[in-house]
Parts: C-alpha cells; sequence; structure tokens
C-alpha cells in the first residue's frame, strides 16, 4: 500500500487554496477547510468520480474505520471493495459538510483573528453553500465532472444542489429519501431540537467552550426526538413494542421501564459524544432554509432546465419525514425539466433510517442504475 | 339562577369522603381531591349524567368560561345549551383528573405530613387510577349509571378504561382518537418530552416550587415536540407552509424566520402559564402504562366480554398520534367480545387534535349515536 493510499484510508484535511467563499447569507469565510476521504483511485480520464454527501449527523467516513470511533463507516451497507460503489472501480469521495464539527471549518474552528472559537459567530450557512465548499474540493482534487453524486435526507438536498447549480459537472444523481424543499413539519421538528439546545444552561450563548460543559442534556433530547422521525411508526412497534427493559413488570416510577426508552435514551448520550451542539443548530437551519424552488422564482422544474444529469430518485414507503410525495413532486419537476430520471418506491417499514439500512430493493436499485450509467459513461 | 347552579357553573373542588384510594403502584392516597364541574341538571331518574372525560393537558371546563383563564372550554364546539351535548337535556361531569394541575390531588398538593407539595414523592398513577377517583366522584353525586362517558385522546383511554372495569355504570361509551394501548412511537415521544423537562437546570427533581423558579424552558420543549404530534403534516403545509413570520426574507440567523417557529415557540411559551412540569411528567407516564389487553392476559376482547355498553368508536384519516389502525384493532375486540359497536373513521387533514375542532361528521356521528341511546335509555 502506497503512503498516499493510506493517507487516503484515514482521512485527511485538506485546506482549500482558492479564494475566500462568499456565502448566501452574504458573509465570506477565509481559508475554509474540508475534512474528506476519499477510497479507490481516480482513472486516468478522471472519469470515475463518485461524490458521496452525508446527512445531518454523519461524517466523511461512509466506509471502512472511522478513525475517531474506530466504528465501521455509516454507509458499509453500500460503499467498499466489491460493493455497489465498488472502490475498486469508481474514486469515492466524501466531505465533511461546512458548519460540520468532523474536521470541516465550523463553528467549532477558531476565528481568523485569534479570538477562539466562532460559536455562535459563524455565519449561518446554506446547502447551496456546503455545495460550492465541495466544489471547490472537487477542483482541488482535478476533478472536471463527476460521474455520479448520490446521498440520503441532507444528503440528497446536497445532490439535488449540485444538479441545480453545477449540473454540467454531474454525469448522475441520485438523490435518496429527500426533498427539493424542507417541509413545515420537518422545520417544527428542527426547531424544537434547537429549543432543546438553547434550553440547556450549560449552552452559555453558544460558548460553552469557555467552560467546558456541553449543553449535553439539551443535545441529546435534540436527538432524541430526531431519532424518532428516522424511524417508522411500525419498526418501534416492531423492534420494540411495549416490551419491558430487563424487567418483568412496570416500576411505577420514570426509569426507562420500557426498551424503547432505554434505546432513546442510549441513542442521546451516545450523540453527545460524537456531535458538536453549534454545529447541530448550523446544519438544521441549513436544512430548513433548503428551497430550490423558490431560488427559482418557485418553478421547481426551471432548476433543472436543459439538465444532462441522468437521476436515479427513490423513497422508502414507510418514510414520515421525507415521504414519497416530496420525491413525486420533485420527479415531476424533472419531468417537465425534460431531464433523464427514474423513480422507484421502495417498499420498507423502516421508515427514513431504510437508506442506511439492508435493503436488498434500494441496492438492487442503485447497482442497476450505476452500472447503466458506467456504460454511458464508458466506464464499464 | 340557584346558589347552586352558580356554583356548579364557576366548577368547584370536592373532597371525596370514601375511604382512601387504593393505586395499582400499591401505594394508597387519602383524602383525594377531584376538582369536577357540572353543566345542566341531574333528572330525578339520575339517567341523564354524561362524563367528559379531558385529555392530558385538559381540565374540567370543557364548555363554559374557563374561570383561571378566562377563555372559552376546550369542546364547546360539542358542549353547551342546545349543542351536541346538550347541556339543556344531559347532566354533564367533567372532572380534572388524578395527577392534574386543575385542583385535583396531584404532585402539586400539599403531602397529608404537611412537609409540602409531593413533587416526585407523588405515587405514580395509571389511567385505572384516575377512572376510580373519578368513580368515587359518580358516587357522591349519587349517580348509578352514567348514560354516555366520553372523551378523545386520553379522555378515551379513560371511556376505554371506564368500560371495562366498571361497564355496568356505563350506558354507552364514545372513545375518540384513541387506543386500548399507548404504542411504542408515542411512548417514545413521551419520553422526549419528560427528558426535556428533567434537562431544566430549575426543575431541581422536581422540588422547583422551593425556588418559585419553575422549570419553563425544559416544559416549553416537551409541549413543541408533543404539539407536533397533534397536528398532521398536510395541516401543517395548509396552515403554515413555508411561510415566513412578519418578514420578506429570511434572516439567516435562529430567529423565528418561519411562521411555523413561530407558532411552535408560542404553544410553548403559553402552555407553561397553565401547566404544572411535574403533572406533565405523571400523566403522560399514566398514558404509557395504558394497556387494556395486557390486564387480561393479553387478549383485549376479554376485556369487554359481557359488556352491555354501546360503543361508538371514532377516528380520524390523518391522526398519526392515534392512527385508524388502532381503533381498529379496539373495534375488532369489541366485536369478538360481543358487544354493541359502530364505528367511524372520518376523513380530516387536522390530524389527532380534529376531536377538539370543528368537525362536522364527528359532530353528526355523535349526535346521531346520542339520539339513539337517549331513545334507547328512555330519555327521548
Amino acid at each position: 500500500m502506497s503512503a498516499t493510499k493510506a493517507n487516503e484510508e484515514q482521512g485527511q484535511t485538506v485546506r482549500l487554496d482558492r479564494a475566500a467563499l462568499k456565502l448566501d447569507c452574504g458573509a465570506t469565510l477565509d481559508h475554509v477547510e474540508l475534512a474528506y476521504r476519499t477510497y479507490g483511485t481516480l482513472n486516468k480520464d478522471k472519469s470515475n468520480a463518485i461524490l458521496i454527501c452525508h446527512a445531518l449527523t454523519g461524517d466523511q467516513h461512509p466506509a471502512g474505520i472511522n478513525p475517531l470511533t474506530d466504528k465501521e463507516g455509516w454507509w458499509t451497507q453500500v460503499v467498499g471493495p466489491g460493493s455497489i460503489i465498488d472502490t475498486d472501480k469508481y474514486f469515492v469521495i466524501c466531505s465533511n459538510v461546512l458548519g460540520g464539527c468532523g474536521g470541516s471549518t465550523g463553528p467549532q474552528s477558531d476565528k481568523p483573528d485569534g479570538s477562539g472559537p466562532y460559536g455562535l459567530d459563524f455565519p449561518v450557512i446554506t446547502i447551496a453553500d456546503m455545495v460550492r465548499a465541495q466544489n471547490l474540493l472537487i477542483d482541488h482534487l482535478g476533478i472536471e465532472t463527476l460521474f455520479c453524486v448520490l446521498g440520503g435526507s441532507m444528503g440528497g438536498m446536497q445532490v439535488l444542489q449540485w444538479a441545480a447549480a453545477h449540473g454540467e459537472r454531474v454525469f448522475s444523481a441520485v438523490p435518496i429519501a429527500t426533498s427539493a424543499r424542507h417541509s413545515s413539519q420537518n422545520i417544527a421538528f428542527h426547531e424544537v431540537g434547537r429549543q432543546a439546545i438553547l434550553a440547556d444552561a450549560a449552552f452559555e450563548g453558544g460558548r460553552y467552550f469557555d467552560s467546558g460543559n456541553r449543553p449535553r442534556k439539551g443535545l441529546a433530547v435534540a436527538r432524541m426526538a430526531a431519532h424518532i422521525t428516522y424511524l417508522s411508526e411500525a419498526a418501534l412497534q416492531r423492534k420494540f413494542g411495549r416490551n419491558l427493559q430487563d424487567r418483568d413488570e412496570v416500576t411505577y416510577g420514570f426509569d426507562a421501564d420500557f426498551q424503547i426508552e432505554s434505546y432513546l435514551r442510549h441513542q442521546g448520550m451516545s450523540f453527545v459524544e460524537r456531535f458538536d451542539a453549534n454545529s447541530y443548530l448550523y446544519i438544521t437551519r441549513a436544512m430548513d432554509y433548503f428551497d430550490i424552488a423558490a431560488e427559482n422564482g418557485g418553478n421547481l422544474a426551471a432548476a433543472f432546465k436543459n439538465s444532462d444529469t441522468r437521476f436515479c430518485v427513490m423513497s422508502f414507503t414507510s418514510d414520515w419525514l421525507f415521504p414519497t410525495s416530496e420525491s413525486i413532486t420533485l420527479v415531476r419537476a424533472l419531468n417537465a425539466a425534460g431531464a433523464n430520471v427514474s423513480f422507484v418506491e421502495i417498499e420498507s417499514d423502516k421508515g427514513h433510517d431504510a437508506f442506511l439500512l439492508d435493503e436488498p430493493e434500494m441496492h438492487a436499485t442503485l447497482s442497476g442504475f450505476l452500472a447503466s450509467a458506467a456504460t454511458a459513461r464508458g466506464l464499464a
């Protein structure tokens, strides 16, 4: 294994040496850093690059071992040598989003003036800003056109933003379990999470790094609320039902009598070990602001006019966070724009999280789509 | 207007002089008080009494003016002179639940030993305990058989508990938008709310009454999360969509840019003015523990065996907190038990809260059911 390859597998942080990044909010970020990881080898034509975009709480480690947690990456179901997104065949790139807490520039980063971390002085970012930063990374890697951009949930929003704003660089696009605009209900759930963080006395206006006492309780509550929305009622009933946790009878108290309570508490507590509260505020806000149609005079189809990108849109029957109706709205707009689009609604009771799980129909659909696109791209 | 009638319209608190109340948890509560309100006049046969059971955050004021808030009661759509539950015809009773904060015995009440309010020393109660207390109230009022017991959501749970445990006193029962057991997902949402309250530094182990500094932020977050579950995605989209609040453009910040955020924050803030955080813990827990089938060896039909009660079950198409599937499970059990049951699923996009709102089909169904039951009861 070459030294470069080893570095790639460890994940590395690149400082983007391009001009500073101008954001939607009007502010400018100098010296943007993106922490990214690559898998596989870029071919001579530079035509085999796949960009994977991660979801709200994801990171740049979809495959292999995450060096921070020592756990497997979040999409090993799909990405790896010989897998559906075959790292023996494709050059796979994944970067931590702008505003994230996995090494990319975000509220945890130090301000250029040397006065310590940004905290809430970090400018509010958008999905378009995240994609602008990724765009600079793709420049940095010397790639002109990405063979495919894909991702689920907020990752899917980035995919759509790539196709809408930088379509000439996107040969194919796979937005999964996502939407072209964040719904009222989804904004509502994000607002609950943010208020839970802001309510934590340890938050201290986002300057909790001064005391070292992080808003753990508030962030855990935010995660618990969000986690329910990632599952389906059917999945919760199947996995937990009303089963009791390590007891035969209820205790008539406020302990975690039920397995679902114990599970949720664990989700909350483990999340705060790996995620930053300020990043959670910024990234949820970026999702709330996402509305591709609004940026095109309310016309979603106009965003994809004359698109040469091949789209594969997927949704899941039991996903109530990004329901199939959102994908259908998107597919109609893509059709109206004359785009090349295939759409599959996958039967699953696993809710929104299905895109991260063992879903054979999703895997078969993705596999078939990539094979066909690879042929069209001359990669077969 | 007689003095008694005036008292009734103001709502009054009765101390139940019966033996102490033995609870499911094994503890005993002495001197249980229930704050209740009545409307109309009990007839000579004492055959025209209707008991209305309120939901999680309801109170004993379904109709008329709530003397605490100076606002209209929570079910004036349905209850009042000449209305569907006609207080010119029926003697209508509604009591604040045991564990509540509307005047009935609960965690806000003083302990018998004179050491101040219960707080978390209050015993954990169940829906069955709430109904036991109501049962004593009905004794106190000298009523043998209630013409009808009805309510939505947690009110519907009480209706089912009345029919299952005290069916001989229930001529007819109307459980609306409810379930015979709290689902895994619903326990999960309650747990989020409880954790939000417990996370508030002002909670102080439930003894916030010592400092006078209540856990307002935590309770507001709990309410915000719960409130989303009371609505439907379609209703949120219709009412709020992505509309901005008093501004033409997003502010790129964490203010309430969106109407849905402003609305939710208002719901949270106004709720803490009228509700007690400890009561919220206890009442949500009572709902979590509710599972009629479990108390009958897992056989829901057995709970209603030989029931002479006439049932009218209603659900709403867009209610995802207590979906129609829960009502269907109930109706199947009632049918299996040979009970007299009618069931209507009402088309509505208003979500769980539909039972509190202007829903003509619900009103027509309730009206028809009560008229038919009144005839059978000799009240016509």
